[in-house]
C-alpha cells in the first residue's frame, strides 16, 4: 500500500480559527512516512491548483509550522470556487505534473462535494490518487461525524461574547435594555445554540434564542422580547444570520435582493439590524445589535484546546488513511477528544445537518440541557497563544512556490 | 481633615472593561481609613439615588471585591441620566439621611458634569461632602488626562479582533476581499487608531483607517479603498462609528433619523454596513462588515494588565484626594503605569479630547508613529481572567439594600 508520491494539501471555503491546526496535522503525519516525498500546499485551494499557485511545506521552518497549530485564517489561502467539469483536464494534468499521489481537502460540505469528484475523476481516468477529505467548518453542519472542528472554539468565542455583553447590558438595563448578538452559521442553529453556555444563573443572559431551523415569526419574536423586557427588565438576544419566515424566505431581504455566493447559497448580513429596528419601532425599547461576522471564525486568542486537538487528530487521520491506501473519504470526529472515523464523502457531500427539533424548546426560544451537554465538552480548554508586545502573534508561511 | 461619614460610590455611561477595577481600587482604598464608615454603592448611577437604591458594599465578601478587579459590566449598573436642578433636593435629602460624605462617581464627560454639579450644589447647601471624579471611558477622549482607564483594553481588542480578522480576510482574498471593522467611540479617532497596533507588515491588516475628526468623501474613500484593492489584492478598513462629511452630518444616516440619547448626542450605528454597500454597490467587490459594538467595551477576556492596574490606582487614588480634604476633582492619568494626577472637574465636563492633527497621516487615512509610540504601553500585559468549565467566571454582587 505504500504508494510512492507527493501530497498535495487544499484548504477551501472560510477559514476557521483550527483549519491551520489541522494543515499542521497533515504536514506532521506526513513527514512521518518515508514513501511521501514533497508535501506541497495548494494556494486557494483548487484555484491555486487550476492557477499552478503551489508552494512546497517542506521549505517551512518547524517553528512556523508549530505556530500553525495556533494561527487563525486559512495559511494556505481559502476559496468558494466551484470545480466545473471544464475544469478537471487542468487538474489532472497540474497534478500529473507535480506527481500529486495525495490529496488533502480541508474544508465544509461545498470542499467535501470538490474532493468527491476529484476522487470520481481520478478513477475514471486511471489516474492513481489517494483522496481524503477533513472537515472544517464552525457551522457544525457536517453529517456523520459527532461536531466539526472549527465548531468548538467559535462556540466558546460566542458564549464568552455574550457572558461579557450580557453583563455589560444587564449593567445598563435602565437605559439600553436590550442587545441582539448574531451568530455566523448559514442555515443551522449550532452557534445560536451554544451561546446558551453563557447563562450560569436564570436571569443571565442569553434569554432568547432563535434558530434558522424554525419558522420565524416577527409577532412571536416582539411579543417574548417584551415579556422578557417585563420580567427581566431587558433582554439578551441570540439569533442566527439565517431566519427565515414560514414561507422559506429570509426575514431581513426581499426576495430580489438575497445576494448568493459562487455556490448558489445566499449571503446573508442584516437581521440583527433589522431585529433592532423592529424592536425599537414596534416596542419603543432601545436595542442595540452585535454582529461579530468573521471575528467569529478568527479567535484563535480565546480558542478551544479541545477543538484545537480535534482539528490537529483530523489531520493526522487523514494522512493516516491514505497511507493504508483508502481513498474517497472524509474523516470523522467521535465523541471522546481526538477520536476519529471515516465516512464516504458521497455520504457527505452538499448534506447539511440541522439542530435536531428535540434539542430546542417547545416555544422554539432557547436549548434543551441535551443541546447543552453535547456542546458543553467542545468549548474545554484554553488553546495557548503567543503574545508579544501586547498582542497574540500568529504563524506566517513563506510560500517557496515550485516550477510547473 | 477626617471627615467622618459614608461613601457613596456611583458608575456612570456605558461600561468598560476595567471600570469595576476602580470600583475594587476605592472600596479597598476607603477600607483603610478608620474615619469612612460605611462603603455604600448607588444602583444605576445617580439613578439610584433618586430611587434610594443604595447597596451596602461592606456586606460584600472579599472574594467578590477582588473578583471585580476582572469583571465587565458595571457591577452597580450604569445609567445615562442627566441630572436636573430640580432633582437636587432629592439628592441632598437621601445623602443626608444616609450621611453621605465622600462621593466617588466613575464615568466620562457627561458624569463629571453630574459630579461638578453635585460638587458646586453641595458647596452652595452648606452640605460637607466631597467629590471626585474617577475617569472612565473607552473613547478615551477625557481632556488633561494623558490616557482614559478603559481604552488599553478596549484597544487591545480591537486590535487582536483586527489581526486575526484581518488574517482571516487575507486568506480569502480570491473570493470576499474586503473587510470593513467599525469601532465604538462616538467623536474621536482613537479607537479605530488603535487598531493600527495590529500590523507588523507592510500589507498587513488594517489598511485603511477613517477618523471622526476628518471630513469624510465617499469618492476618496472608495478610491482608496479601489488603490488598496489593486495593490494587496484586498482592503481590511477600520471605521470610527460616527464619520461625518463636510457639512458635519453623519455619513450614513438622514439629518432627520438621526436619533439621539438623553444628553443629545446621536446615537451611532450603521457606518460599516452603509460603506459595505457603498464598495459592493461602486467598485463591485464583494464586502463584509464587523460591527463588535460592546463586545469591544466588555471582553475582560483579554484586557490589558497595564489598563486593569491604571483603573485601580485612580479609584485608590480618589479616596486619597477626598481623605486628604479635596473635593471637586477628577483624577487623570499620567504617562507612567498607574501614576495620577488630578483636575477640577469643571475643567473636563463635556470636553472632548479629539485624536491630533499631526497623529493622523497627511491622506487621513492611518495613524502616524506618533500615535503607535503613544498606544503601545497601553495594550501592554494580559488581565489574567479565572476560566472554569470552559468560559471566564465573573464577580457578582449580592447587593443588599440599605433601609433609607
Amino acid at each position: 500500500m505504500a504508494l510512492e508520491g507527493n501530497v498535495l494539501i487544499g484548504q477551501s471555503g472560510g477559514p476557521t480559527s483550527v483549519i491551520n491546526s489541522s494543515l499542521y496535522g497533515i504536514i506532521t503525519e506526513a513527514k512521518k512516512h518515508g514513501f511521501i516525498r514533497e508535501i506541497y500546499g495548494a494556494v486557494h485551494g483548487i484555484e491555486g491548483v487550476l492557477r499552478k499557485q503551489i508552494i512546497d511545506l517542506r521549505r517551512e521552518t518547524d517553528e512556523v509550522i508549530d505556530g500553525l497549530k495556533r494561527t487563525p485564517g486559512a495559511a494556505l489561502g481559502g476559496c468558494r470556487y466551484k470545480l466545473q467539469d471544464t475544469d478537471m483536464g487542468t487538474v489532472f494534468r497540474v497534478f500529473d505534473s507535480a506527481d500529486i499521489r495525495y490529496f488533502f481537502y480541508i474544508g465544509g460540505n461545498d470542499s467535501m462535494d470538490t474532493a468527491a469528484r476529484l476522487n470520481k475523476a481520478a478513477k475514471e481516468q486511471g489516474y492513481e490518487l489517494r483522496v481524503i477529505g477533513v472537515p472544517k467548518t464552525i457551522d457544525n453542519d457536517l453529517p456523520e461525524t459527532h461536531h466539526c472542528p472549527g465548531f468548538g472554539s467559535c462556540a466558546k468565542y460566542v458564549a464568552t461574547s455574550v457572558r461579557e455583553a450580557g453583563l455589560h447590558t444587564a449593567s445598563m438595563y435602565t437605559s439600553e435594555p436590550i442587545t441582539i448578538l448574531q451568530t455566523v452559521g448559514r442555515n443551522t442553529g449550532w452557534l445560536p445554540g451554544a451561546s446558551a453556555l453563557a447563562k450560569s444563573q436564570e436571569d443571565d443572559a442569553p434569554h432568547l434564542i432563535y434558530f434558522p431551523e424554525i419558522a420565524f415569526s416577527i409577532e412571536k419574536f416582539l411579543e417574548e422580547v417584551e415579556a422578557t423586557y417585563r420580567r427581566v427588565g431587558g433582554a439578551f438576544i441570540v439569533v442566527g444570520e439565517g431566519l427565515k419566515d414560514a414561507r422559506g424566505e429570509y426575514i431581513e431581504v426581499q426576495e430580489d435582493d438575497v445576494a448568493t455566493d459562487a455556490f448558489g447559497h445566499p449571503t446573508l448580513g442584516g437581521v440583527s439590524e433589522f431585529l433592532r429596528n423592529a424592536i425599537e419601532k414596534n416596542l419603543k425599547i432601545k436595542a442595540r445589535n452585535i454582529k461579530l461576522d468573521i471575528c467569529q471564525q478568527a479567535a484563535m486568542h480565546f480558542a478551544s484546546l479541545r477543538d484545537v486537538n480535534d482539528a490537529v487528530a483530523v489531520g493526522k487521520a487523514a494522512v493516516d488513511a491514505a497511507a493504508s491506501g483508502l481513498s474517497g473519504f472524509m474523516v470523522t470526529l467521535l465523541k471522546e477528544e481526538a477520536a476519529t472515523g471515516l465516512i464516504e464523502l458521497e455520504k457527505v457531500a452538499n448534506v447539511e445537518r440541522k439542530v435536531p427539533v428535540e434539542w430546542m424548546n417547545k416555544e422554539g426560544n432557547f436549548v434543551t440541557s441535551d443541546f447543552l451537554e453535547y456542546a458543553h465538552p467542545l468549548i474545554q480548554g484554553e488553546a495557548r497563544v503567543l503574545v508579544e508586545d501586547g498582542l497574540p502573534v500568529y504563524a506566517r508561511l513563506k510560500k517557496s512556490f515550485i516550477q510547473l
